[in-house]
């Protein structure tokens, strides 16, 4: 059962032939010049990223940290920004919010209701009454955080099988076909485990890129048995693009090879 | 060694002769009508709120999820609330952010840099990376959570022994002696377990008042040797108060009440 946001996805993966999601998230100081002359830097340069790799893209994933840095000047950009994607590409919002039940309801209203996200990504370290208001919202996804790529899941994560512990609990919580895991890039071991205990959930897997994850590796063990079930997350490697030249062309450049690779890898799994 | 926010913390304690942290968490739909006619309810809500409980409190303490909840016209009004503050009265961000080194930097950034606050609320599950940013504020208090007030502490808290993790893992990264641990009111067992393991650690104890926390109990294992180090939160017990009348006549008494209270269980411990 697929409900709502994951059909779209699929959609969006299916007419862009695309597992990339690309990640959004504007460090004010890196951007470029052009950009940074316009009334709203953030957006302007949102704007045409967006407009560069929207046909490479499956779902676009605004960091809302790199947002808030920026006051209430950087979270109006990333209401505008939102609101300019195409509504065919859905659009992840990465929160990782973690609060009690009542405050979380707050925090799923503002991602769903007023900024019309499509997904969010939450951390399940208060357990089932801090995800309850997200999960009530059945046409949404909710990523729920399972294994992280960065170093210190090493100090409660990985020790305590706590991946294996959220998988397994998520798996009940699916009521409503609305749930997906955040599992981590640089450790498709654990990936494999992770997706052995839920075959049917689908991953959001950041890591790829910047951070260093195998991407053929974490192919092997992604997919669900018919294929699909994943969309690979990479920020930094799209929208902080090497060399030099026109930056526009660079971003394009980067996102058609990340696309790109993740044919490559999935063509030589098969 | 106290850092610069536990030494403005214990000056408001003592200047108020108070340990009551006055959660500010406004629900748009549960404000009074008086303020919903003023150009911006939220910041006239609590405008009044901080005029009625300061001389009670020794921390305010926002949770953004419940300004959020109303947008940018929100977001606008946690900022003015917080520069309505007299400086005085240390300002706790209640956040929890969640998410890798190099995205965190950019939410210290907001909490610290924008917003101005004093301290924050942060979530351990992605481990040292993650808290790093906000602990190289070496003036500022850094409240990670340990043992949460809420139902969902069942689910991975406690089976894990996570708060006795955490509890470890922060007496090691509080190099800078800007570290606190949040530890809830409902279960007073583990908080003696959590301060046996750290006994030099501030706590921030929400979970009394709505949530149903034993006061007495929390009181008779929260402080350090020398009775320091604890304040107690306290949210909707205060800003929305039962009975009838004038709402901010009530809210004033519930403060002096909760006020009262911790007085009178420190006296019953003695």
């Amino acid at each position: 059962m697929k409900n709502l946001f994951f059909y779209k996805l699929e959609e969006a993966v299916r007419t862009n032939n695309s597992r990339l999601c690309i990640g959004l998230d504007p460090r004010v100081d890196d951007i470029p010049a052009p950009f940074c002359n316009e009334d709203d830097p953030i957006f302007a340069f949102n704007k045409a990223i967006i407009d560069a790799t929207s046909p490479f893209a499956c779902a676009f994933k605004p960091n809302f940290a790199f947002y808030e840095a920026a006051g209430i000047e950087g979270i109006t950009s990333l209401k505008k920004t939102i609101d300019y994607i195409s509504p065919e590409i859905p659009i992840i919002a990465d929160a990782k919010r973690s609060d009690i039940g009542s405050t979380a309801e707050a925090y799923a209203q503002s991602i769903f209701d007023y900024f019309h996200c499509d997904a969010v990504t939450v951390s399940p370290y208060l357990g089932e009454d801090s995800l309850a208001p997200y999960l009530n919202f059945k046409d949404k996804g909710i990523f729920v955080l399972c294994l992280t790529s960065n170093p210190g899941s090493m100090d409660f994560q990985i020790p305590n099988d706590l991946h294996i512990q959220v998988a397994q609990k998520v798996m009940r919580w699916n009521t409503a076909g609305n749930c997906g895991l955040v599992v981590g890039a640089t450790k498709p071991e654990y990936l494999k485990i992770v997706r052995d205990i839920a075959p049917d959930i689908p991953f959001l897997i950041p890591g790829i890129g910047a951070q260093g994850g195998d991407l053929e590796k974490v192919l092997e063990f992604a997919p669900q048995g018919d294929g699909t079930g994943y969309i690979i997350n990479v920020s930094r490697g799209i929208t902080q693009p090497s060399g030099e030249g026109d930056f526009i062309t660079r971003v394009t450049e980067a996102a058609a090879r990340y696309h790109k690779l993740i044919h490559i890898a999935k063509e030589n799994m098969a």
